[in-house]
């Protein structure tokens, strides 16, 4: 892929460094809301705003695409669950549905490489399906290139109608596979390590999966980021690279998701170099190579309950830890205001 | 204190066991939820009900009361703040009033012994403040049990308004103190080991505070729960330990909050038996006394982010989860009913 990326800036320091005074002048003991405070204090900077505004248009985008690998059964899932669950996305049946719900985001599905005949529905797929990555390249460096910018196109689209937060998510099965190649290449660290259980496999499902883990990654080698996505990823990875990279120079906040997700935006963050400040992990999964992925970025996970669902869930479940830290900087009380005694000298 | 408790009946076994069987039909794979999964099979248990209702009255009731023990210096607020935070929540300008609008919970503070002239709005008030548990008991036997009834009446008025989940906080300058000692007391520790910076106090703080626990600790020495309230609690632990149990005895699922609400749950689990399967805990804070109760009660904290504040303010944070939950199990397609393909064999 030889698309440019624009430069991203930071979050505004001077609203961080605002939201970080505030937080002391607040009606509690100043560091009482813990995680809350940093996480108000980054929001502050994203917007440019202390206080912050609450969110009023969250965001979550399911990007959906089949991974040839799936026929090497390294999924506990026949390949046609992909589009199944598209389908029941789309009809609000989903987990991600329900936790939009509480959340109060909204939810769209991009299907930009599932393996069903295509149609009106599928404006922005790419293909069908991928490469089987043990054996083959998942994409050609054209299809790599056009994922990338329909990830970033759907970030425009998406910040352009408003969005103020947004979330990635994944559905498709064999995706883990697929995604814990890029970690284990970019975090350089053996299959063994990095490969987990995914949607639920058996031992030998798991020992089927390390091996395409393997010989994916030994293609793999010493491969560009760009590369990893073309060679080892698919259209998913790939446009999910894009949107995080895309929500960054849009200067838009990111709750990062699980695995498939994080992998995306590890490759991302070689793309796009300062993108990872506009992102927070949302959870932790019980996938190895998850918090392999975390610890190279940096982020903290906000929850940590064992999820490994995929579809934006597990951010989904942390946005009200997110709307809490806005809510409580911008609308609690000071000290003055309330006329609260300041701790004794 | 001589009132008896009727026994605590468990949640509905059947409706608990329909949960966990739907929760393997959900569209998506088996324990991909995680957390999620056990927190609706209990809230189905809870309501008697498989799907369970999202919560339609979910209560935040603050318990307020000074602290004698506050004159030893024990925390960074002179003990007047008890007042002004009490007055911050009513008009709603308190951390825990941004909190429980994010997670759509109504919040009632109860004066039960503050230390300021008293008014017509608390009409629960058993005393002013308490004894310094560092050198006389904290209360009355009477004022004990009038404090238990009183959580109790509260517990009770909830649950017939409707309430669908209680959440108990806590507010007193001093109070971390008194709940240190009464953990300290039920699992058996030191006070260098279960004594934390509560509100933020210094080292010289904290050798203050600790002091004041260990003398209050000899005076409680081999006392039985509802003594401990007396000895070395005070109206506000006492009326929340009430407020616990009496939940527990009207089939109402409560989600504890920091060391304060956790310690009077000690206590109310000694004095209710059974009590503690209606209860969650909805985060973990800094306080080393606070992780000591939980592991006492079992529990396993859902949230984990710092927060050492107070209110009701950790369990409010975790509130969406719980939420989250139910609506998943609620609300999510089968396998069956969206048509989606069986793992593989």
């Amino acid at each position: 892929m030889t698309e440019s990326w624009p430069e991203v800036s930071p979050p505004d320091p001077d609203a961080a460094d605002a939201a970080r005074a505030r937080q002391h002048r607040l009606a509690k003991p100043a560091g009482a809301l813990g995680r809350l405070e940093e996480l108000s204090i980054w929001l502050a900077g994203c917007q440019g705003n202390c206080p912050p505004r609450q969110f009023a248009r969250a965001r979550i985008v399911v990007f959906a695409a089949d991974h040839g690998v799936a026929t090497a059964r390294v999924s506990a899932y026949p390949p046609e669950v992909t589009g199944q669950m598209v389908a029941t996305i789309g009809a609000g049946g989903a987990a991600i549905n329900a936790l939009a719900r509480i959340a109060d985001a909204g939810v769209r599905v991009v299907d930009v490489a599932v393996d069903t005949e295509p149609g009106a529905e599928a404006p922005h797929r790419i293909r069908r399906s991928s490469g089987n990555i043990a054996v083959e390249d998942a994409l050609t460096a054209e299809q790599t290139a056009a994922a990338v910018a329909v990830g970033r196109a759907i970030a425009d689209e998406e910040v352009d109608a408003g969005a103020d937060l947004l979330i990635a998510g994944d559905m498709g099965i064999g995706n883990t596979t697929a995604a814990t190649v890029l970690v284990a290449a970019l975090t350089k660290n053996e299959p063994v390590v990095v490969v987990g259980r995914g949607s639920g496999i058996d031992d030998a499902g798991w020992a089927r999966k390390t091996a395409a883990v393997r010989d994916a990654l030994f293609r793999a080698r010493r491969a560009e980021p760009v590369d990893l996505l073309r060679i080892a990823g698919g259209a998913d990875l790939a446009a999910m690279a894009g949107f995080l990279g895309q929500a960054a120079v849009r200067r838009t906040p990111v709750l990062l998701d699980g695995l498939v997700v994080t992998a995306a935006a590890l490759v991302a963050a070689r793309l796009v170099p300062g993108a990872p400040q506009w992102w927070r992990a949302g959870h932790r999964s019980p996938e190895p190579a998850h918090d392999l992925a975390l610890k190279s970025l940096g982020l903290e996970p906000i929850l940590d309950l064992g999820m490994r669902l995929g579809e934006g869930t597990g951010a989904a479940v942390a946005l009200p830890v997110l709307r809490a830290a806005v809510e409580t900087l911008a609308t609690m009380a000071t000290f003055d205001s309330a006329h609260i005694s300041a701790p004794a000298p």
